[in-house]
């Protein structure tokens, strides 16, 4: 019931694309077919993945990682703004051009939109130039798009006082999300390689297609989702509870809104 | 004499940054510094440099010049793709924001600002993915603008079928002060190493303080002004004659629009 006649919020739906997906040209073609096809306002969050390693190793620089977390040194965040900045992010725009969509190419640094903390150590372990958002402004991304355009999110970020930080993707998508559901209806699509969260990881044909507050514990304490689901879906409930009126975990190639798990 | 009673046209001001002073932290501290202070609304063009070609040969990618313009192929074109368009951009970005500058930065393939197409054969020379510029659209920059948001321009645009391409930067700055005329009193700032346009170029006191149509027409007849600094005159009177307020040549340590040669 809407007691104080506030229209109803517009729809808008954020993608996350993960950097398995942007470095396959015809994955990543399909997926900016599909996102082309999504209907309505909405924003793309893409990943780097493996192309900073490669670009990296070709640069002779060592990638160094601890429990599969990239350590970020000055030589590595040059190659992760260069990579995931220019390189991944303004050809996704171009495509995106080309199909009609009228993208700009963000990161957290541009107009101020993702202002993030560097890490302190954790555990002992210096993780280097890498970014916890802070705060995500929604009213300045809202405004670009209510003049139509897509914003296409990088995973870079800005302390504020000129530094990039290497950022999460997934984190740069559920902040950027939460920060727009106070404008909009937001849906949140993660795509991922799997068709959604699957009550047995070898049957692609167990998909759990709803997951509440409620039946997240169960699941997690009989053990249906383990590993590295837990956090995932810990972050969706997270962004539900903050005002995303829905998040999808989807495979890459089902982004449309009516595949893979929703949660609520 | 103003008879349709349009109000004044409010200043803008367009600074065009070279390479070798975006690759020099001291030099880029200072000019960051002196555009922070230009008062009102600006927009910075950056080139990019021998950065692209250091980049370049640590990949193993030959840099090839022909008549110091470099030729564009498909890996050099990836390398200033993440250079010019992460690296250099994006720190510029953050630097800015630093000093309180609301900055946004953007290739020409963001919101379809510039267009271009990819040039022909000239001479027999494949000059690669190179971009002629075809269109500017000064409207969404005058939007962007309107916001308090000030765009930083790398030297790349697309070709509106998917594909950056290597772009001129001076070209960039002047199709872009062009597009914003219609909006606004755009001075255009060209920076380069010399305090201006010299009557002798070993005489840093000869500084040239005025450059007209005329007046050009004499110092190239009697030699005054010749070589590299003849199409970068024309450029400018070109802009002025396009509807740009003033164009001045100068040092890149003094852009407060009080130095340097101005043509009008």
């Amino acid at each position: 019931m809407n007691t104080n006649n506030i229209p109803p919020k517009a729809p808008l739906t954020v993608v996350k694309v993960g950097g398995a997906v942007v470095e396959d040209d015809a994955q990543l073609s399909q997926l900016l077919r599909d996102f082309s096809a999504i209907e309505g306002r909405k924003v793309l969050v893409h990943g780097g993945g493996r192309r900073a390693t490669q670009t990296a190793a070709r640069l002779g620089i060592e990638s160094k990682m601890i429990d599969g977390r990239r350590i970020t040194d000055r030589d590595m965040l040059e190659v992760v703004t260069m990579v995931y900045g220019g390189l991944v992010n303004k050809n996704i725009v171009a495509r995106l051009q080309a199909s009609g969509i009228n993208a700009i190419g963000l990161t957290g640094a541009d107009m101020n939109i993702i202002r993030s903390r560097k890490r302190p150590l954790k555990d002992g372990i210096d993780f280097g130039f890498v970014g916890d958002v802070e705060k995500a402004d929604g009213k300045a991304l809202m405004r670009l798009i209510e003049t139509d355009v897509t914003p296409v999110v990088a995973p870079l970020t800005h302390d504020g006082q000129g530094c990039i930080l290497n950022t999460n993707a997934d984190t740069m998508a559920s902040e950027t999300a939460k920060a727009l559901a106070a404008f909009y209806d937001v849906t949140l699509i993660y795509s991922f390689e799997k068709p959604g969260v699957m009550a047995d990881p070898d049957d692609n044909d167990s998909l759990i297609p709803v997951i509440t507050r409620e039946s997240f514990a169960k699941l997690k304490a009989d053990g249906t989702v383990s590993g590295g689901m837990l956090p995932k879906i810990e972050n969706a409930l997270a962004a539900v509870e903050a005002g995303v009126s829905r998040v999808i975990i989807t495979k890459a190639t089902a982004i449309d809104g009516r595949h893979g798990t929703l949660i609520v």
